[in-house]
């Protein structure tokens, strides 16, 4: 692993939150084993192997399945080393231990790594109440939380308070299988005081080829990931109207302002940098260019909305949801409760489309609205 | 053209610099012909015919040529109301009148928009010393500075010293063909001290297509129009090498982070906002996905960087020069002379690989470089 390794292993015990009793070496366990959640636990295998302060192992949890072949998912997962349904051709680690037992996955851990489908965390953070260490310290990988007219649920608070232990959030522009491949990718965690927290989870999942930043802004960051969703719906009605170049990067860029504005106005906290950070501009991009809230977006619009989001879910998404059009009906009535929606103009309208009010064309009718958050 | 125009008309009197007398109407000449100068031309026309602060007729200084049917072009222009060689199929504007003769085209406007080829601006100027109005104000739509040891030569620094008068820039995501056939973009006005001249440049070129942002940073805004190019060489890299949409996200975002730090290194007065604006990220994300920089980088790093620059240009370009490699080239003397390499790695990059002292993989090799500008 070359001079990066060297590094954290030399720094270890002045670094971590934990580790500064001699000896003491933290265990993490990845609680998720979706393709995620398996790329998460590989790039944290790599370092606990490698980095004195983390024993080697690493459990993962496993909602078990009964593969075709008869055999159980975990022990597929401990036989072959890959994830053989979600990853599979990616060996995780030999060290990555698939467990079906929740309670037992993560009853010795002080690291534990959120990476489930989000409608899955209400019913697993109840299941794991007083089931997890006191001194443990939580991460969530998990996009897509709701955001209410009383303000936005993050999921990273949902699991602090259920659990009663911290929790930090590692969001970026992270299309999974990439990653699983060892392609060049970078990802943000925001984190709420702790610096050396921060340090620690940023050792755990940096490699060579996965660069992670620390920032004290864990409302940004968890909001960004759920937030770029509503852009990419923007952008794909943009590609179906073949708008071009500009139009795209212009209704980008008004989607990232208002994602920075909406942050601003549900948490004061929220800093501008942020947006310039992996979860921001750089997960932007990637979801609009090629993320599949915009691919059915682009239908939606190129059957100039005729056939309804609903349908095309079940024809392009085998009936899975879109988050962004979710999440836009949210935000919509937010702005709506706070009497701002004029303020949002893009965020409006990319509901006011979805819901059938507006024709898709709408997305680039920005003359006669205001010039919002100038200079 | 609807509320905009309307707006504008009732205001107008209060508005521009130049208007504060009852019955000034102002006078735009345009400087230059191309694609973009006549869609420039095209823009302006449009507004000085609805808006009473301006006179109609708006001049547009043609490099005279002869067509291949032995007409002037600027006598196919006036009779045709098309550029036809440079911008055919669309119509500009009756009150656009091509002129061949530089002196007269300028010697009564008092606003004066130069949209030449960047090489051209050096002679331009110094034919038109005495000959504009002093109380002139100009904008430069022109890409492509140099950036040299001593500093950048702003190209509206070097208008506003030829000619001494004030000079503001428009940049952002505009491909001259999209506005053209009236697609939805937008630009960036950035002015330096007066507003008000600021909000007149942004009526004179503002559509119902066509949204224009003042900002008070005219070095920021006019170095992101030359920067950029060295980011879409990155990402043309990354293209080549099947990186994938993390990667190049990444890689637009550490670009569009060494361009902010960059400009603040020339410049300290350059705001971080500026950023965010459509000669900044929108700008760049049009640039990266789809301008010929990258897509030349593109094919360099699928040879394996064998064939070299000068010989891909000749053979994509016919013999056109990629402005990146260029401004590359000049941002490396200029970090190299400061001592301040490592704290680029981009952009150092991006010149050894184009030098051929790293092969394009190095452009992802990130691991062992400081993670630069912390939160």
């Amino acid at each position: 692993m070359g001079e990066n390794a060297t590094t954290h292993h030399t720094n270890s015990a002045n670094n971590g939150a934990n580790d500064n009793q001699i000896g003491f070496k933290s265990r993490v366990s990845v609680i998720g084993s979706g393709s995620w959640g398996s790329v998460a636990a590989k790039l944290v295998a790599f370092n606990t192997l490698n980095l004195s302060s983390f024993h080697d192992e690493v459990k993962m949890w496993v909602f078990e399945e009964t593969l075709q072949s008869g055999e159980k998912l975990t022990d597929a997962i401990n036989r072959t080393n890959e994830n053989v349904k979600y990853l599979p051709g990616i060996k995780l680690g030999k060290n990555v231990i698939a467990d079906p037992d929740l309670d037992n996955a993560v009853k010795d851990a002080n690291m534990l790594v959120f990476v489930t489908p989000h409608q899955f965390i209400d019913n697993i953070c109840k299941s794991l109440v007083g089931k997890v260490r006191s001194d443990a310290e939580a991460i969530s990988l998990i996009k897509g939380m709701e955001v209410k007219i009383e303000g936005a649920c993050l999921i990273s608070t949902y699991i602090s308070e259920q659990l009663g232990i911290n929790c930090s959030v590692l969001m970026g522009a992270n299309l999974a299988n990439e990653i699983a491949e060892e392609k060049f990718s970078e990802a943000t965690v925001g984190y709420r005081n702790n610096r050396e927290i921060a340090e620690q989870w940023v050792q755990l999942f940096t490699t060579p080829y996965f660069m992670v930043t620390p920032v004290q802004d864990v409302e940004g960051v968890e909001l960004c990931g759920t937030l770029k969703n509503v852009v990419a719906i923007a952008a794909g009605f943009v590609d179906g109207l073949d708008m071009g170049n500009n139009t795209k990067a212009a209704i980008i860029r008004f989607g990232l302002r208002e994602m920075r504005e909406f942050c601003k106005l549900l948490f004061s906290s929220v800093k501008d940098d942020t947006f310039f950070e992996s979860c921001g501009v750089a997960d932007v991009i990637t979801t609009c260019f090629g993320g599949r809230n915009t691919k059915v977006a682009e239908a939606f619009a190129r059957n100039g909305g005729k056939r309804s989001f609903d349908e095309l879910e079940a024809e392009m998404l085998q009936g899975q949801k879109l988050q962004g059009v979710t999440t836009g009906r949210e935000v919509y009535e937010v702005l709506r409760h706070r009497g701002l929606l004029e303020l949002f103009p893009l965020f409006a309208t990319v509901h006011e489309i979805c819901s059938g009010c507006l024709p898709p064309s709408a997305i680039v009718i920005y003359s006669e609205k205001k010039n919002i958050f100038p200079v």
